[in-house]
């Protein structure tokens, strides 16, 4: 087998020499991208060596009965073939919804993270590896664009991202087109499971892979996908310059108050002295970051949360008192905020 | 005639405390935004007084023949009727084409500007106002998006910037909707021009309108226009708080060394010892400030060029000469960035 322009560009894109000795887990649905994935790396690996193994973990909803278990075992069939550790995750989509009160979407979404994150911690895995396309990217920022999105929606999904202190989450075909990976299956006359979710968004990301994107290149502008990419580029670059200067401002603010648990509470206190006359825009972001690496969930803190967390800070008068998203209070005390949450 | 939504949404954007005392042109093309700015700026000016003037500004290109002199008739009729002091400009814009290379569209729109700064100053207006739409700012923002922008693209149209230095343009309409400015010229019973250029971008543009945006809004996303006005809206805070920051780090860089000019040739140096070491997309934004305020265009730099740029600056090497657009000279000598170019 020849190396194929797929496989060249997942090891110039992520260069074997920094992953071959540590364990790699790849997320594998069975569809064609992530079969592309676990293929593509095998080869890396094989040329490469070291002292890493290569580790294929599927999810199982179960949420369309035999389809489900089906693509089980077909996936664990090819792991026998390629001669790879395969392992199922049993997920109960249906328990963590009720559990956390989201849709079956964010819960399938929020267990599949989980099972694999458990997974990669037993298998002393270092990277998970997600097999996103470069089309997945485009899909992405405009299916947030279209629902409502801010600059660090348009940076869209991330190449790299620590998911625990261990563990970072790698997309390594970020890069790559569709048809480029189609074209290397082919090659490698490798079959590959139909996708058969049709979940809400999955929905709505059908139609904008197949309706309105073909339509925006052929009656706007054939290299519309290129520009969104170039524009997620340039936002992820604007952010994280933002957020590089509202950790300097951070690291000012927290100086000497680390957060404090006691009796089930937990209390972070900043202080505001150096907040404030620094841009609303960077007292947020640097809010957002104490509040992600408190561990506190950033969900349902949209845009008017922080606007009016940061006017706390702005506006700090001793008897206002914020209640926010999580069960979260704030309040300023003697040019400090105090921010107080229960342990869950 | 009891004041409408319009006439008070205007009002509240664009305080008449903040104008009435000094002279404004509105730029009347005839069509239904400009005959309802004209009309509503001449209702607010009626109720508050002030020693300012309100002008009607009118360019005919001449690029449609009789439609186009008809515009100018019907449009000096309208000011006559509302006795209002209004001034045709022609334009030429086929020999402003043939003068700067660009096409007949490009060419419009200086010739447009030109044409109206010159009239501006003529008439000791402060403020030139233009019809611009909540929905125009929409379209805006996604064509530049299908067609390639980067994160100031996306900011879109700014309600005010300055054109010279004793002259704005402002667009008090920006946040106003078609709906409710067709609502206010039917409350008035005021008619007007149908528009009816339909050079490519227009072509493009009102595909966008007609075509593009029903569908995203039935298709995918009815509040698709609030969701791209507020990432525009995230956009242009961003991006003032990446200029603020460049700014700060300009005002180093160019201490005790101003432009000079001598034998027609204009030089610009920057010492970049301030430079080295900080994120490069500062650095890019800090020169791009810098060439723009030296008065030069910025339309042929594009991000390639700012990072060809940048990347002299962050790798000085004495002997290296980058030829940039609009023949400016860029060379690193002793720790100064020097620009060269000759009077136009």
């Amino acid at each position: 087998m020849n190396p194929t322009a797929l496989v060249q560009k997942i090891g110039s894109s992520w260069p074997p020499a920094t992953w071959k000795d540590v364990n790699i887990g790849i997320a594998l649905s069975g569809g064609a991208d992530s079969v592309a994935l676990l293929r593509s790396l095998e080869e890396i690996k094989q040329s490469n060596g070291g002292s890493g193994e290569l580790f294929a973990l599927h999810v199982n909803h179960h949420l369309r009965g035999e389809a489900s278990d089906g693509e089980q075992h077909w996936c664990e069939e090819l792991c026998r073939k390629l001669e790879i550790p395969f392992e199922a995750l049993q997920g109960d989509v249906a328990r963590r919804a009720r559990k956390e009160g989201d849709g079956i979407e964010a819960a399938a979404r929020h267990e599949r993270y989980a099972l694999l994150t458990q997974a990669a911690e037993r298998c002393g895995i270092r990277y998970l590896a997600f097999a996103h396309t470069q089309n997945d990217q485009v899909e992405t920022i405009l299916f947030r664009l279209l629902r409502g999105t801010g600059i660090r929606g348009i940076a869209g999904m991330s190449r790299v991202r620590g998911l625990t202190p261990t563990l970072s989450l790698i997309r390594p075909m970020l890069s790559c087109t569709r048809n480029e990976i189609l074209a290397y299956l082919s090659e490698r006359e490798q079959s590959f499971c139909n996708d058969q979710s049709n979940t809400d968004s999955q929905f709505v990301r059908n139609r904008l892979r197949n309706e309105l994107l073909p339509l925006l290149r052929s009656n706007y502008d054939e290299k519309v996908d290129r520009a969104i990419l170039r524009l997620s580029e340039q936002a992820l670059e604007i952010q994280s310059f933002l957020e590089a200067e509202a950790r300097k401002l951070l690291s000012h603010s927290l100086r000497g108050s680390p957060a404090d648990a006691q009796n089930g509470t937990t209390r972070l206190k900043l202080n505001i002295a150096a907040l404030a006359n620094r841009p609303e825009i960077l007292i947020r972001e640097a809010l957002r970051i104490a509040w992600r690496e408190s561990g506190l969930a950033e969900q349902e803190m949209n845009f008017d949360w922080w606007c009016k967390l940061a006017d706390l800070v702005l506006s700090p008068a001793s008897n206002r008192v914020l209640n926010l998203p999580g069960n979260v209070r704030a309040q300023v005390i003697e040019n400090r905020l105090h921010l107080e949450w229960q342990h869950s």
